[in-house]
């Protein structure tokens, strides 16, 4: 199999999706973009035996390769169209090919997200994902919107990756971002520890959070410092002023996730959790991944 | 350095472009395309080892991961405008990444392009480039637009990559794309090979395109076959309807790079070079990249 046969077979699936005017097959891809729309990018690449093992399923792989993407969406409120591939392989074997492109596909037909082109090389295994997609105007929720005042709160369970084989299939929350437009002040999605990101939206918004270390002890999985300093989790961190509290219960019981409260904005800088040294808990931002 | 640091140092530059509402920093970056235009996205990436000597300075792996985007660009007359870029490396060495994003950003500066975002791993020396732009609705040239009676064109000297350094620093034929908006039926850049390239041309058209060896013998660097084989010329490849012949010179003239006439578009299917049997030049198809 050449480039060409490989793309057909397993990439160059027809989308369903009108505003793709060129798709796989030329020097590049076309697409209309909403009007008083922003276009939206998230670029994330996975390489084998640094962000997941080479010998994990390939479905798995192709999973996640998206999903990562996904959860970059998800955190600003915006809407995923189409995506970019580009895949660095070894050898092109026809089953791994067929299981990626499975598990790559079926995430992608969840949330309607067209592969519009890409790449794909020799070289060691990895995968690069672009994805597109679009927000109104003004309407994406970046970190640095969190204001002293604000509560802090987070989607799901952090810690379920550590505690289970939940890492290998990630669902992106998607539809929880989005409900959120309007309602959150500033998000983030956990993709290195509660407690690093954390830190990132505080720093972008110069403020300062006192996480709740009741309120995470009943919402981590296992133990509370691992869980929080575990990563990819993939669940959305995110900040509310105080008249949005209704609205913010109602989306955690809708989706049947649950949307824990977990923290308070306040004047000042950095990430505080009463009883444990400031010192220590900074160290744990080692952890961060490259 | 962590990527926080890394990103900070060498690829956080400030952009000009008044149309990216939210640059590197977050989850995912934010443009607003013009109205009444198609958002152009293509995507390439470069393998050390596989696509340039790992070795190579790191000014022209910068240089390089960009220009094939724009060449790709190029052969659809497409405007580039943003681009997002995952960089893969083994370890994080700071004259390398100075002169790297040197590389880059001399040749993201020369068409206003705007790095938004991306990604940065440890992994493989590796770099992955989503370039983002747009064009008036309609107005992409594709490459199934050849039609029976149409002239066959290059630009530039074909085989040049091969006769010297050229490959290292392609320039990219951006705005000779650009002029032949209206005035090419169908474009495709030559990354593997004239003749491979052609085929390509052919077959997305459904036509059949007769080379002429004699005009080509005075266009390429070398000899002729090897010529027509090498890749890696970024040289742009389009058709065009006998009434465009003046517009097509003009445009060679006035951008100094030269465009000449090398075949004609016919009915049928394929590529034929008069004097060179159509089974042995098929065969050299093998030599195009994965």
């Amino acid at each position: 199999m050449d480039e060409t046969e490989i793309i057909r077979r397993f990439f160059a699936r027809g989308s369903q999706r009108e505003d793709v005017t060129l798709a796989i097959g030329d020097d590049a891809a076309a697409v209309r973009v909403p009007e008083r729309h922003e276009l939206v990018s998230a670029m994330d690449t996975l390489v084998a035996d640094v962000h997941f093992p080479a010998a994990m399923a390939a479905h798995e792989i192709g999973h996640r390769t998206l999903a990562v993407n996904l959860s970059d969406f998800a955190a600003m409120a915006a809407q995923p169209a189409w995506a970019l591939l580009s895949l660095s392989l070894p050898q092109a074997d026809e089953s791994w090919l067929q299981s990626f492109s499975d598990g790559f596909f079926e995430l992608a037909d969840e949330y309607d997200v067209a592969l519009i082109g890409g790449d794909l090389v020799s070289g060691p295994l990895a995968a690069t994902v672009t994805l597109l997609g679009h927000a109104p105007q003004g309407s994406l929720i970046r970190r640095s919107g969190a204001r002293a005042g604000d509560a802090l709160y987070v989607t799901g369970r952090p810690g379920a990756a550590l505690a289970s084989d939940y890492l290998r299939r990630p669902e992106p929350r998607v539809v929880e971002g989005l409900s959120l437009r309007g309602v959150a002040s500033a998000m983030i999605d956990i993709s290195d520890g509660l407690l690093t990101d954390t830190r990132r939206l505080a720093e972008s918004s110069g403020v300062c959070i006192t996480l709740d270390a009741g309120a995470l002890a009943e919402v981590v999985e296992g133990d509370l410092l691992a869980a929080i300093c575990g990563g990819d989790d993939y669940e959305l961190l995110f900040t509310a002023p105080e008249g949005q509290t209704a609205a913010v219960t109602g989306i955690g019981a809708d989706r049947g996730c649950g949307v824990r409260r977990i923290g308070q904005v306040g004047e000042g800088q950095g990430v505080v959790l009463p009883g444990h040294d400031p010192d220590r808990l900074a160290g744990y931002d080692h952890f961060s991944k490259t």
